[in-house]
C-alpha cells in the first residue's frame, strides 16, 4: 500500500480524539503532545553514518516534530536493536549527547535483536508538555503569509556529499562540514515553535521537503499557496555548493531534512524569532511557484513522499 | 552488546524520574503509564504467520505491560513498514481488531519504507491511565505468596506447533487450535491487572518465561523465591500436547508468550481474580523449584534471554 492507502485504511479504525485524524504529525493526550519516528538503515540514513550521529538525530527528528506543536520536550521512549559492541557504544554515546543538549530525558523503551544482516531500524516516541496553544497544519488563512526559519536545503546538500553522490569540488572545508553536520545532526527548533505557537495559524516542520510540506499546509487549510524562490533562504554553504540560481533553489526546496519550521502568520503578526517570509495563502487549491517576478512551473516531484 | 550491558549503559544518561530506572517494563508519566515494545519478523513472530494475527499479537504484549501497572489502556502509536498490499490489509483489520476488543484507539504513528527482503519491524508505544496504585516489580516481601493468572506454556506449545518445529500427533483439531490461538492471540489480562493493582505487592506480565520473570521478580524484590512447579496451572489442551510430568512442566515454565500476570500478595490477602499460588518469597536470593514435596534442580536456561 501507499502511505496515503494505509492512513486512509487506519481512519477507519477507532481513534483516539487526541489523533487528530491522523492527519498532523503528533498527537494531544490531555496535557501532552505525542509523536513518534522511525529510522531505517539504508533509507533514513547512511550504513557508514556514525552511530553517534544516527542516535542524535533520532532524538532531533522527533523533537521537531514536538516544536512544531510549540511543546515543551518531556522524555523519550527508544526501541533499539542490539548490534556489536562499538556501534552500541556509539549510539549511547550520541544519545546521551542529545537528551543533555535537547533538554530531554529518557522515560523507557525497548531492546530487540534483528536477524544477521537486517537492516538496523531505531524507533522513538517523544512525549512532550502542550504549552497554550497546539498549532494545526490545518489553520492557515486567505491573506496569511508563510515563513521557515534558517536555511533550506542544507541537509540535502550534506546527504549528496557524505553519501558520495556527489563530490566536494572546491568547497572549502568549513562549507562542507556545515552541509553535512546539518544532515547529520539537525538541531530540532524547540525553543522557536514554543515562541510562535500561541501566534500562529498554522504550523509544521519541514522534514519531507520545503515544497511538498508546505503544499500540505496548504492543503491541510484548504487553501493554495504560492512560494517565492527567490526567497527561500540559503546557506552562503549552500550557495558555495549549488550556486544559487532557479535550479539549485528548486533543488534545496525539494531536498527534505531540514527540520526548520514552517509557518502561517497574518502579515500584521510581529514574529518573535528569525525566519523569513517566503509565501502567502490564497482561496483556491494546490502550490504556485514564483522566482522573484516570474511564474515558474512546478516540479513533478516536491519532495520525499515519504519518510 | 548484551541487553543487559545496554541497559546498564542506558542508566548513565539524563533518566526522566518516571523511568524506575529502566528497571521496569513501564514508566510513568503524569497521570499515565507508558511502555513501547518492538517486534521483529523472525524473532517475535513467524514469516507465515498471519498479518492478522501479528497485529493483534502487537497491541495485546503492549496493553500487557500497562495490564501489569494496573493501567487502563487509553492509547497506542503504531510505527509500521509499508509492505505489499495484502499483508498491509491483513494488518489493519487485525489492528482494528484488537483496538475494538481491547478498548483502545490509535492515536499516532510513523510509515516508513524498509530495504527490499529486510525483515519487518513492527513498533508501538501504548499509554494508559494509572490507577490508584501502580505496582512495581520490586515490592514483594518475605513471606508474600507468587500468584499466576490463567494458564502457563500453552503460547511456547502453539509456537512449536505453528513452526512445525513439533507435529500434532494425535492431538486433536480443538487443542491444537487453542495453544496455536495462545501464541498467536494471547489476551492481556487488563481487567485483572486493573482489579489486582491496589493489593498486591508487586507485579509483571510473564513475556520471557515464568521462572525466568520470576526470578526477575524476586531479584527486584531482593529476596529468593520458590516454585513448586506441581502448582504450575496447565490447560487441558497443554496437558493433552505435552503430558503433565516434571519435563513437561518445565518445558512449560520456561517456554515464554504466555502473557499471564505474576504477582506477590500477602499470604492472607484475598485475591479477587483467578489466579494459582504457585510459591513463595524468602529472604535470600536467587529462584528454588520443587516438584510437590521434592526439591529439584534450577534448569541453565529460565526462558527468554530478551525478547
Amino acid at each position: 500500500m501507499t502511505e496515503a492507502d494505509f492512513l486512509a485504511a487506519l481512519k477507519a479504525l477507532p481513534l483516539h480524539a487526541g489523533a487528530l485524524g491522523l492527519t498532523d504529525d503528533a498527537a494531544r493526550l490531555g496535557d501532552w503532545v505525542l509523536t513518534t519516528d522511525t529510522m531505517v538503515e539504508g533509507v533514513h540514513f547512511l550504513p557508514a553514518d556514525p552511530p553517534v550521529d544516527i542516535a542524535w538525530k533520532l532524538v532531533a527528528v522527533n523533537l521537531s516534530d514536538l516544536a512544531a506543536k510549540g511543546a515543551v520536550p518531556e522524555a523519550v521512549l527508544l526501541s533499539y536493536p542490539l548490534a556489536d559492541d562499538a556501534w552500541d557504544r556509539g549510539f549511547v554515546a550520541g544519545l546521551g549527547e542529545a537528551l543533555a543538549v535537547m533538554g530531554v530525558t529518557l522515560i523507557g523503551g525497548d531492546t530487540v535483536s534483528l536477524p544477521s544482516g537486517a537492516p538496523r531500524v531505531l524507533g522513538l516516541t517523544a512525549i512532550g508538555r502542550a504549552g497554550s496553544a497546539t498549532p494545526a497544519r490545518g489553520g492557515a488563512c486567505a491573506g496569511d503569509r508563510l515563513y521557515v526559519t534558517g536555511t533550506i536545503g542544507d541537509a540535502g546538500a550534506g546527504l549528496a556529499l557524505a553519501s558520495g553522490a556527489r563530490g566536494a569540488g572546491d568547497l572549502s572545508q568549513e562549507h562542507r562540514a556545515f552541509l553535512v553536520n546539518a544532515y547529520r545532526r539537525p538541531t530540532p527548533r524547540s525553543s522557536e515553535g514554543i515562541a510562535l505557537a500561541p501566534l500562529v495559524a498554522a504550523m509544521m516542520d519541514v522534514s519531507d521537503g520545503l515544497l511538498i510540506d508546505a503544499a500540505r499546509l496548504a492543503a491541510a487549510s484548504g487553501l493554495s499557496v504560492t512560494i517565492d524562490l527567490a526567497a527561500v533562504p540559503l546557506s552562503a554553504a549552500y550557495r558555495a555548493y549549488a550556486g544559487e540560481d532557479r535550479a539549485a533553489r528548486l533543488a534545496a526546496a525539494t531536498a527534505g531534512d531540514d527540520y526548520q519550521l514552517l509557518f502561517a502568520a497574518p502579515a500584521s503578526a510581529a514574529i518573535p524569532v528569525p525566519a523569513t517570509a517566503i509565501g502567502a495563502f490564497e482561496t483556491g487549491t494546490g502550490l504556485r511557484l514564483t522566482d522573484g517576478d516570474v511564474v515558474v512551473g512546478v516540479p513533478s516531484r516536491l519532495g520525499f513522499e515519504h519518510g
